[in-house]
Parts: structure tokens; C-alpha cells; sequence
């Protein structure tokens, strides 16, 4: 009903122009000096990256198939329950084959291949990757309910294992995780990427699809938490807002170019509790047990059981 | 989740193409041409024909408003009916005046108005002709609820008043006519002929939103009745399908093209019924009460009263 | 996109209004006029009708359901066929059986129970029903590949039995038809008809939801098909379009009123074929395997074998 | 909006529950002796039909293309008409050559080619064929100019040209048919049939998209006209509606089959009126400028210049 | 339009499988052993939890209810805001209804009612809420217009109160929490936090929807904002992003379990500011017109119109 | 399909009732209250504000017109590119000029000028500022490639730019700004602000339009930076989540109201970096190549060259 309301549209046939003609030619201008510099003549002739829209249906089904009774459509009931994940599944399973035979393309063009290459093996080690997707799926829900159930120990405004799932911002954000890291180790960085961002821009949680998390993890309130790609994290570890697991600075080579795919965030051990805006940075390992308190700024390694809190680093 | 269902996309980066640049400026000089050969060079810089998807939104939205217990959304209530009505109303009514104002600007200039007399006059009149049509409305949903008894007592197979109100193409047909009529009356032709084009497409009844149309008019089936412009249609009459009330062929004038504008459609008096497939042709007068059979082929007057039928023209 | 051109919007802000007030109020007056007449006092104080749009997707769904690889969504395979189905099965029946309650209630009402009765009565009846429809599909599925066949053996246009189904209005009617039919003798005229009247409007074939039909059945290019409520068809017949089984007129009572639910249609028997535009009056019986010629116009019962044209019967 | 109102949702907890698993298997054993009966044991493995819903989209912005400052989206300006004409055809046209692919597909395999013979010639032949149907383009436009103004000219409550191209279902029908009798003569019998069938729905008008049909050719009101697959249609034809072009009825062949593909419907000269309910059967030829009257019933050929009416056959 | 560019579609008619059958079987077992696990064997049969998207709507749909001018649609006018009022008013209201029959016959059923038991309860409660929801709206316009005048005068970049009103995240922020924290006091705590989630994921601000918050707050940027569960904010409170008003941790019961529902969040009196980063932790209060600093770490109560920084604590 | 699933809706037919006449006219009251206390009471008698809905596709449209082969629609290709280009452009671009009319009226409006002379000033300024934004597109999409190569070389974890494109929120937040900057410049605050609460949102980065920001700018991570409206920040400089770039606290007039309108952020020079958390208040100078340690807190200015980290500063 809203579209209708647009009352004494077109008014004043006053013409104007915005001079198309010539912006369209500086930017094709613009566009071409680009895809010189990058030297991208030839081969990028049709846009064909993974899409944000798409993978972000993807899991939303997916999510669904994981917890049908809880985020699969209203009314759903236990008769039907196995031909809705059924259908959900195959239909989230073919967009998502679609998107990283997209992704493999485009990883061997950048790689030097030619077309048809590209083309016979992308579509081929898009099946064996989807596949091998779909099989660790029970494995994920497991894990999340673990998850889930941290969530509701550890927090006490918690009333139930269901509010946790349909409200936690740490659990979408660790729901996406695990999906977007099995897709990470299969050689999918970009499509990964994209599902962290994803949770990213709704969560304000910023976790690199590289990281590797135990069972059991929760995140309260998530606001502006980092974890990096290379970051290493146990079981029942417990996070707070504004936690950073980072790099160090200054990690550049000897030309002054930043390091790429060196092991440069933390690992963090089972049980571990970081409270909220501590900055851990580098490889270093925090002990397991240990209790992190707000606010700290870590960059040494600590031993199992400590406790660390401002005081006892200034003191 | 359809739209998900894209497996293995674009597939095969072979180069094709369109060759859009020479189709493209066929197409121009295809516009120019037919431009120049109608005398368009300059005024209709801007695309401002009325919208056939906003008034199909417009004439439903007043449907709703018109019977907001039948035709409005679920769950509606007692106690919200009016602010229902009201907001409906709102909405449709600033649409429809957005629509009125193109076509009297459009008609403006065919009139070869400037564009700046154009805009002037067309506002203010589309304001006063929408308070008319909206305080017409009252007296319209009168008209129809006589329209839906009168099918209610026509149809041995009607099984409620709201059942007629529901399905009947023919109360769908008349809704739109009176709707047209009005608007027809105001010189607004054409969103008059958009709205009934709506309904012909919807029910296969074409009834020209010129034709004067009395109370208690019922069409049964439908499909196939043709109205022409200047038909006039007394009280209580019942059409069935594939009727038409057409003009005479060859009415030419002298110089062989189609005399326009003249009164060319039969009259129908009061309490006339005409069964399917008959044909009545010409500014004729069918007398009230009477019967028309069954595919009669009919360009006389009959008097009140008549039983016309196949057999009793034939013989 | 499109949403977005809407330059230069609300321009001119002068002050107009449409005089809401006292339109609404006489709407309200029409309203209370009308409720009156129809002694609907207290007991429709929401709106409760079937929904048009919720049947036409539930009648596509289970069309879906029926034909999934035809009719189900791109790109459906096999190895996930029965989950579709299964899954378009629940939602599809779950959202009639909401409008089995609604027809229920609304009738219970109409026979003067309470809404407590009604209401309880409604929602168990509704399960049963919907629990028969569902055991039913199967055989309406075959029915159906019965229909498809005849259509592909019948019409010298067609290309495969896929182009049949995909593409033939006929065909598009009898599954509507079909299914409506059930419904209708399960005690839900409303629903049934709302059904039908859809498959009219799109396109312009009248079968009354009564209408018993046999199976084999095919409907060529169709418009303007009339079939009555109490229509008797047998196995293998063939209509073209413009073709009426319909009911005599002056079927009126002693007061003058018409009679409803007497059978008053024609009974066809197998293997009959009727070419376009004949119409087929009151409780006859074409004999098997009789033709009826374009045009003709009967309502007399004929022989089995019979060849009936326009000569044969002005002869 | 309307979806909020959903109050009191899901109710009674009742259990119920449809037997999906018997429905389920019922339906799949139905499609097994479907697909046996019919030879389908392996090769279709996926839904690979074209869409409707895409070729409705298909047809509708080529139309925009084609008319762009007429169908085109509202606020259109000159000076962005053929950025707007040219993005239109490039997403119509890549739409168009996926949906020709999958007929192609369809055809070879129907015709028993391997999958991956029927894969490799059908890309090759959809860019080929989906090149020559952008180029025809142009002239269609300009044949659907005459048209537009044959239609101006034929009907006396025509009040502009613009009228005529956005309220006329004849114009409407004929758009489709000039774009699907293009595809048909590709080679793309299905598609064809589609956008034909998309039109009959929208108009009640049924032109098979193998006619052949001149330049200039109005029907008015159209509900009902029926034109066979292979007529042949002259220059400046008017047709009224419920006109059949069809074929006699018994063309079977010596073991009672009807006979397919043999030219069996009516050729029709140049300048020819045919008046409204006309039927018209057989290969037989109305000569130039003859006039059909209404309802006349017509088997054999009449020479140019011909005044037909139901009289002159009965005399 | 967009939906058109799918160019050549499915290529591959690859046989490709995901195993689903036994992917959807370990799914299931999966959800048995959550199940069993949460001893949730009969009870929640269907899917009953209230809904995101719904809850989205409703507030926004209240938002311009409270704000027509703003926050409603384009165009809409004096003379008929009422009217959309009112009808806006009924749809949120239902709709909110709807949701919390849910929460209620969920919460029913988790403390250990029979289902019949917890549906006759939860109707009936739901209408008196919804009720009392709707009663206390208009107080809440005049508390929102007071934190919109508190935003505009503490801010050197609004420049008018409709830019703090369209743009501001704390005014989102505070609009979500002032209808969540109405419905959390009417024991409604999902629904309740659901709305904030809502909000968090909008605008980082993460207000519980128990906390209590006077007159005339603003939140400045907002992004990591925590205001936790049992806090208490008096009147003119000023925020700015990244400040947490948290618990202290280690709140264990003797079990080691983390105590849940004690008071354990600041009590914030009038006129205090709080400068972005600051940590305010446990339940300690800070008195009146007091201001603390950027970043400060603050674990103790202070008096009224102290002024703490950084510097002052360390020092 | 969703959509469908309501099964047994509207069941309890009890009476209840929002009350909604006397919530209706409180609110109505509450409304008045603020209008008079704002002093609106004749001139604000539509809703006429820049519409968010709006402006995000037009933002969304332009972000395609400048990255067509990354941020236009998949399938999109070399021969085609100019024509998606144009095209969007003139979509929004003609959106945008109706967003501009809207807030040049409302802006003439709070400056007091009558409604005739806001309305002719503002249609002809805003088809002037139209067209220099415009013109500026093809240099922002070069600032953007540098933006985008400043990404890749920063951050160890990127793997292409076209990966920084497609999921970098400090992209998006960079994008953003540069449009909105343009309009801030124009004299349209508050489409300026909108545009950059909707990459707020989004991204959780916050950043003034005001801010003036040099080419080869880099944020990574992002959540919870502010960058405030006079900061001015040059080539080449990198910042990291939470930092702060913001003013100084109690810069309030002598009547204790806060001052607007006053250089009050930070200055950057080019080729700085600022770690997370770091918090820089006031108009002070970062001098250029300085780095900022994470968390750091600086309120004074710092020459070239500088190295500042916590150690340093408590040191």
C-alpha cells in the first residue's frame, strides 16, 4: 500500500539533464585505467563473484535445516519436520555449489588459467567440496548446541536455551563461523569472507573464517570483538564485547610490506575467560583457565590458571 | 527460497554477444521516425502516461474501503473499520490524483496547451475532481450492494450474498465500471479505459466505461460481453455470457474511415434479460421486461415485453 | 529499481483534502444500512472469509506438489524430488486446513450457531477433511496424466505432453477443477468456488465446482467454456471453446423466484466431442461417442452415436 | 503491512498431522508409472523447462525496450532512452538465450541425443538464434507502429494512439505474438507457445504463435478469437471478437488418429474485415478486402471483395 | 529486474547428489539427542516462538504511530494522520498480540501447564497486556519527544530535532528499549529481548530490556554501548559510545554457578555524563550531575557532581 | 511459500478491543503539544522529509554504477557495461534530485521563507547540485581504487582487492562517506547524515559527512570508530576498530550550552596510523608518518614522525 502514496509525482517538466553522456564516458575512462593497472585485459569479461545477497539466503536456510523448530518457518510441526530440512538442504546445497563454482573460477584465473581449464575443474571440485559440506552439517549442530548451552550457563540474564538461540548476537555470530570455516579449509577463502561479514555487519562481531574454535564458545554482547585468521581457540572458552585476539603491529618484512599468512593471533586453551575490551595481541598462548580482565592489554603469553587483571600489570 | 535455486550459474564465459550498439540505434531511428510521422518533436520529453499497476492498486485499495468486512484484510475488526476506511481512502485517493494529473496534463498538451498552462490547470482541477469522485463513493457502494442482490436472486447456484461478493467475475466487472464511469464522466478517458481494460483482463468482460449502467445489474459466467461506449442499461437487467451490445458494422462517413463520437449502442430499458451469446447491434431500444434468447442476432427495437428467441426470428 | 523514479515528488504543497470525514461516516451509514437488510447484527465482527490469494498459492503449491518436475521450482532433482513434495504437501495443506476452519465457522454462523459451537466444531471437521484431500492426491495425479494424454492425443498442435501441461489453459482448468471439486464435496462451496473462479480468470473456462467429470477429459483453446453446477461428463470427452453445458432458461418457481439445486445441466456421456460454440441446454443426455457440431444449439437428449451439425438440425 | 495481521496465530495444539509419508509414496509410485508409460527412465534428472514467470519477464521489458517512453518505467527521460533501451535488451536477451537453451536441451534429448551432445549444440545454437532475434527487433517495432495505427483508425471510441497501445488487449495480443512467432520460426516451439499462452491468459485472445500475420492487424475487444497454427493472415486485417480461424473439425488420419502439421486452417487476403463470433474453418481463402459478417459460420473460400452475412448464406 | 540475469542457467547435467537422505537422518538423530537432552519428549510439537521479522515490523509500525510526520509514510497529510494512526495502531497491535499468545503459552509450558491449560491462560492475558501496551503509548511520545530535545541540545553537530529524530542511533536505540522495556514488565521477557536484539543489531547499542531509564537520555554515536540488566538511569543521562554499565565479574553462587536475577548493574542518578569508553561496573552508584571520563575504569560508587578522568584515579 | 503457512488462524473469536479511540486522540494531543512547543503549526502539513528506504538505493545503485562489474548485477558484461551504467545513473540520479527538493524545502522552510519561494528556489538549485555531483563521480571512483589498494597492501589477511571490494566494511563505510561528503559540501546536511547512519549501521563506523578525507584511506576491522565532523585527515592513513577521532569534552558556551559549528576534531596528516581502541580528542595535529599505540588516549598535538603507545605516555 505504501508504493501507492506518491501524490502529484512528476511535477515541473523543467528540463533538466545530468549530462550522462559524458560521466558514462569518465567512468569508463576510470574503469579502464583500473583494469590496466591490474592487468585485466581480457579474461574478466562477465561479472561472476560469489554473492553477498545469495550466500546470505544460503544461511539462513541452512540455519533453518540446522534448528527447524526454532528458526524454520512458523507452524512447522514434527511430521514434517525431515522433508523440510530435506528441501531446505538441497535447495541451499545447489545455490551454494553455484557460488563456489564461482569462486573456483575465479581463483584460477587470478591463478593463470585459461577457461576452459578453469571451467572443467571448477564445476567437478565444486561437487566434492559441497558434498563433503553437506556430511559435516550434523557434526555443526552438535557443536552449536554446545554453544548454546555455554551461552545459557554463563549468562545470568539468560532465562532459556531457546532465548539464547533466537536472540544472542554471539550465537548468530558463531553460527556463521562454522560454516564459513568448513568452507575456509575447503579452499573457499572469499565466499568465507563474505559469511563473516555477513555476521559482521549484524552482529558487530568480527571473526576471520580462519580461526579455529573449540566447542562451547560464547561471546556476550560482541560488540567490536576481533579475532584474527590465524587465532587458535579450545573448548568453553568465553568471550566479552570488545574483545581483540589480534596481530602485533609492526609485523612487516624486510622491503616494509606488511607479512602475509604467518601464524600471528593468539591461542587461546580450554576454559579461558577474557573479559570485556582486553586486547590480546600476537602469538602468544593464554593458558587454560585463565581469567583475562576488562579492559587488559596482553601481549606476553601467561600460564595456566592466571589472573589477569589492569592492576596486576601495572602494579 | 525459489530464487536461491540457481545451481551452477553462468557456466560457459563464451564469448557472445548482442551486438546491442546496432540494435540499439535501429530502435532509435525506428522511435524518431514514428515520432516525426506523429508530431512529437519536443513536448513529451518525460515518460507520463498513467500507470495501469497504480491504478489496479488504487481500485483495489478502494474495493477494501468500499467493503472492508469482505474485501478488506484478514482480522480486521469492528472496532478499527473506520480508521481502516479512512487510511484506505487516504491512500488511494493522493494516488489517484497523482494519475488524474497525468492525464490531464497528457491531454493538455494533445489539446496543444504549453507546458507551464498545462501544469497550472491540471493540478487544480485534479483536486476537484477527486473530492467529487470520493464523495460519489457512498452512494456507489449502494449501487453495488443492489448489484450483489440482484445476482444472489439470479443465480440458482449463489449460495450467499457474500459468496457473489467474493467470486462473481460479473460484480468484480461492475465494481470496476462504476468506478470507470465516474471517471469517465469527469473527462478522464483514459485512466477510465485502463481501469476497465484491468477488469476485461481479469474477467473477460469489456464493458466501455462510457456506458450508463442502472442499479440491480447482474452479468452471470461473463466471459465474452462486449458494452459499447454509448450503451444505455435501465434497472435490475441480467446479461449472461458472451452477450454483446454492439455498434452496427459500415458506419462509415463519406470519406470511408469510422465515424467517432456518435450514440451507436443499444438502449436497454428496465427489468431486460438477455441470455448468452445473443447479439443486439445498433442505437436500438429493447423494451423493458423483456427476453432476449440465446445467440439472437438482433438490430431492431423490440417493444416492452418481448419474448425474442432463434425460433422466433427464424420463423 | 523502478521503485526508485519518482523525481521531483510531492511538489506542490498546496492545501487539498478529500473531505475524509464525512466520506467515511457515510460509508459507515452504507455499511450499517446494509448490515441491517442482511440481519448481521453481532456475529461477523472480524473479517473471517477464504483468502483468494492464500488458495491460488496453495492450488499452485500442491500443482507443484503434483507435477514437481514440470511444475516444481528450476533446478529440482530427483534425489531431493519426495522431500520437495513432502515439505510443499505440509505447507500447502496447513494453510488450507486455516481456510477449511474459516468456511466452516462462516457457515456454522450462517446456520445460526453459536460461535463457541461453531468453533469447535470447525477446527476437528477441518482436520478430517484436509486428512481426506490429502489421501485423495494421489489418484487426482493420475487422473490428471490421464487428461494430459487426451489433450496430447486430441490436438494436432501439440508437440510433446510436457508442452501440454505447460502450457494449455485446458489443462490449467481441469487441475483447478479437479481439486476444487473434492472440496466442494467435502462441504466447502466457498473455497471450492473461490478455486474455480480462479482458473476463470485465467483462463476464461466457467466449470462450476459441482460439475462431475470423468476422466480423460480436454478442453481446447477454451475461452468462453460454460459447465453447470449440476453437469454429469463421462470419460474421454472432448470440448472446444465457446462451448455452454448449461442450464434451461425460465427455470422460475411458482412465485417467480428460480429454483436452485435441481439438477438442470446436461449429462455427457463417454467419448462425446462438442466443437466450438455449441451450447447444451437443461437435463439432456448426449448418447456416447456422439459429435456435436460448432455452433449448434440443443436441448433435446440425443442418441449415443449421433452426429448432430447446424444442417442436420435446421433439415 | 497486511502480513502483520496475523493475531491469535496457531491456536489449538491439537495434534494433527496429514500422512505425509503415504501421500508422499503414493505420489512418487504415480509418477514412476507416469514416467514409465512414457519412456523417462533416466534421462530427465532435473527440471529443465523453460519458465513461464521468466519468459512474462522476458516479454515485458523487451516491450519497455521496444516502447520505452510508453511501457517504459515511469519519469523515463529522452536523454537516458537508450541507456535505458540498451540495459533493457542486454538483461532481456541474456534471460531469453538461457531459457532457449533449456528447449533446445529439451528437444535434442526428446529426440534422443546424449546429454552431452545435446549440452554442446545447444549453447552454440541459442547465441545464433538469440543474435538474429535482437537484430529482427527494429522492424518489429515498426510493424507494431501499424498495428497501433491500424487500431486508431478501425475503432470510433479510440481517442489517441497512446490509448490504443497501453488499454488494447488486441495490441497486447499482437505484441506477444510478433515476438513468439519470431522464436517459433527459430526453432522454439515451447517457448513460443508460453508467450502465446501468456497472452491468451491476459486477454482471452489465442493466436498460435505459428500464424503467419501482416502488417497492420487489429482485433477489437478480442475475447474469443481463436487463430490456428497455420493460418496466413494479409496486410490491414480487422478482426472482432470470438472470430475463429480454426481448422474443420475430422481431419483424422486412415488408423483414426488426428493428422499433425498439415496446413488446415484459413488463409486470409489483404484488407479483409471479419465481424464479431465469425467461424472460419478449413484451408480455404477469403479474398482481399471481403467483409465477414457477425456469426456467420463459413467452410468454403469466397472470392475478393465477398460481403458475407448470415443472411446472404440462408438466402 | 535484476532476477531476469540468470544467463545460461543449469549447464552441467553432471550427476550430482548430496547424500541427503543420510545427512537429513544424522540431522535428525542430532535433534533427538538435543531433544532428549532438554527433556522436551511431547510438548512443543509445533514451531511457537515468537518472530523477528514480525516484532521488526511491529515496532516499526508503532514507531509511525508515534511519529506519523517522521517517521510514517511519504505524503501522508494533516488531515488524515488520525486515520493512519488509528488503522497502524490496530495492525501492530494484533499483530503484537499474536506474539504474545506465543510467548505466553511457551512460557506456560516450560513451567509445567498442560497445553489446554496454557491456551486458555494465555488468550485471556494477552488482551489485558496488549491493552495496557497500548494505553501507555502516548506517554511514551512525550518521553521520546524528551530525549529528542536531550539529543539535539548535547550535540554540537544536529542542527535540527528531525535530523536526531531520522538519523540518530541513540534515538533508535532508546525507542526499541522504551516499548521492550514496557513489554519485559509485563512478563514478556523473550518478545522483550527480542526488540532490543533488534536494535543492537542496528545500532551496537545493547540496552537489556529490564533496565529502567528516565527522561531526556542520550547516547551519542552508541556503537558498543552495554547497559545491563538491573541498571537504573535517572533523568537528563548522557552516554557516549562504548560505555558499559555493567556487572562485576566472578558473581558465582557457591556451586560455582553464576548467579542469575540479583541486582548487579549501576544506579546512574540525574544529569550524569559518561564519556565514551568508560567502564562502570557492579551495583555501585554515581551521584547526581556527576561526570566520568573517557576510558575511565570505575568500580566504586561516587557522590553527586564528582568529577572522575583517568588521570584523577590514577593519580 | 512462507507466506502460506497460518494454519488455523484467527480461532478465538472472544471480543477484545485496543481501545484505540482514546489512544487515537491522547496521541493526537501529544502530537499538538510538541508542534506548538516547536512552533510548527501551519507549515508542516506533509510528511516531506528525506526518505532513508530511498536513499539507500540510491546509494546502492551508485556503488554499481561505479563498480559495474563487481557491484552490478551478476551476468552482466563487457558489451553491455556502458548502457547498466548510464542507466543506473539516470535512475539515481533522478531519485537523488527528489531527495534534494524535499531537504532544500524543508531546509527554506526552518529559515523561514514562505512555502511559494522554497518551492521555486529549490526545484532549480537541486537540478544544479545534481549535476555537480554527478560530474564528480568519475574522481570518486578513482579515490576509491586508491582506497581499495591502500586495503590490499594493509592487511596481511587480504587476499585480492577484489576481495577488499566485495567484503571490506571499511570499503563500505568509504564509499559512504565519499557521496555523502559531496552532498555535506552541497548544503545538504541531513541527506548527508542519513547516508552515513546507513553505512553507521551497516558497518558500525561511524563517521561525520563533514570529515574531510584524504585519498588511499584504510580502516580495518571498523567497528566502533568515530571520526568526527571537523576532523581532517590526509593521504595514505590507516586506522584500526574503535578509534576515536573526536573532540574534546566541555567545550560548552559561557551559558553553559554546548558551542556548534566550531574546528574541533583532529588533524591527520597523511601516511599516519592509529592502532584500535586509540582515542584522539580535540584539535590537535597528528603529525605525518606518526603512529598511535592501540588504546592509547591523546589530547595534544604530536610532530611528524611520532611513535606514541601507552608505554610511552604513562612513561
Amino acid at each position: 500500500m505504501n508504493d501507492l502514496v506518491r501524490p502529484f509525482g512528476p511535477s515541473q517538466p523543467v528540463v533538466h539533464d545530468w549530462h550522462l553522456d559524458s560521466v558514462v564516458s569518465a567512468l569508463h575512462a576510470a574503469r579502464a585505467d583500473w583494469r590496466q593497472s591490474q592487468g585485466r585485459l581480457r579474461d574478466f569479461s562477465t561479472r561472476e563473484f560469489p554473492s553477498r545477497a545469495v550466500l546470505r539466503d544460503v544461511v539462513a536456510t541452512l540455519a533453518a535445516a540446522l534448528f527447524p523448530m526454532r528458526l524454520g518457518p512458523p507452524g512447522l510441526r514434527d511430521s514434517s519436520e525431515d522433508f523440510f530440512v530435506g528441501h531446505s538442504l538441497a535447495v541451499a546445497l545447489d545455490a551454494l555449489a553455484a557460488q563456489v563454482v564461482l569462486e573456483l573460477r575465479y581463483s584460477a584465473r587470478l591463478n593463470g588459467l585459461s577457461a576452459e581449464d578453469s571451467e572443467a575443474q571448477s564445476e567437478a571440485r565444486s561437487v566434492s567440496i559441497v558434498q563433503q559440506f553437506a556430511a559435516a552439517l550434523p557434526d555443526q549442530r552438535r557443536l552449536l548446541d554446545a554453544d548454546i548451552t555455554a551461552a545459557w550457563q554463563g549468562d545470568p540474564a539468560a532465562r532459556s536455551v531457546d532465548e539464547v538461540l533466537l536472540c544472542y548476537p554471539g550465537i548468530n555470530a558463531i553460527l556463521h563461523h562454522r560454516l564459513a570455516h568448513l568452507l575456509y579449509r575447503a579452499g573457499l577463502p572469499l565466499i568465507a569472507r563474505i559469511i563473516a561479514e555477513i555476521a559482521h555487519g549484524e552482529t558487530g562481531i568480527d571473526i576471520h573464517p580462519g580461526a579455529q574454535i573449540g566447542a562451547g564458545f560464547f561471546i556476550d554482547h560482541g560488540t567490536g570483538v576481533v579475532i584474527g585468521e590465524t587465532a587458535v581457540i579450545g573448548e568453553r572458552v568465553r568471550l566479552y564485547q570488545a574483545v581483540t585476539l589480534g596481530a602485533k603491529r609492526f609485523e612487516q618484512g624486510e622491503d616494509g610490506s606488511l607479512l602475509k599468512g604467518q601464524p600471528r593471533h593468539p591461542i587461546v586453551e580450554d576454559d579461558v575467560v577474557i573479559y570485556a575490551g582486553a586486547t590480546v595481541l600476537g602469538r602468544i598462548t593464554i593458558g587454560r583457565a585463565s581469567s583475562i580482565g576488562g579492559n587488559v592489554w596482553l601481549t606476553r603469553s601467561v600460564p595456566p590458571g592466571s589472573q589477569i587483571s589492569q592492576a596486576s600489570l601495572q602494579g
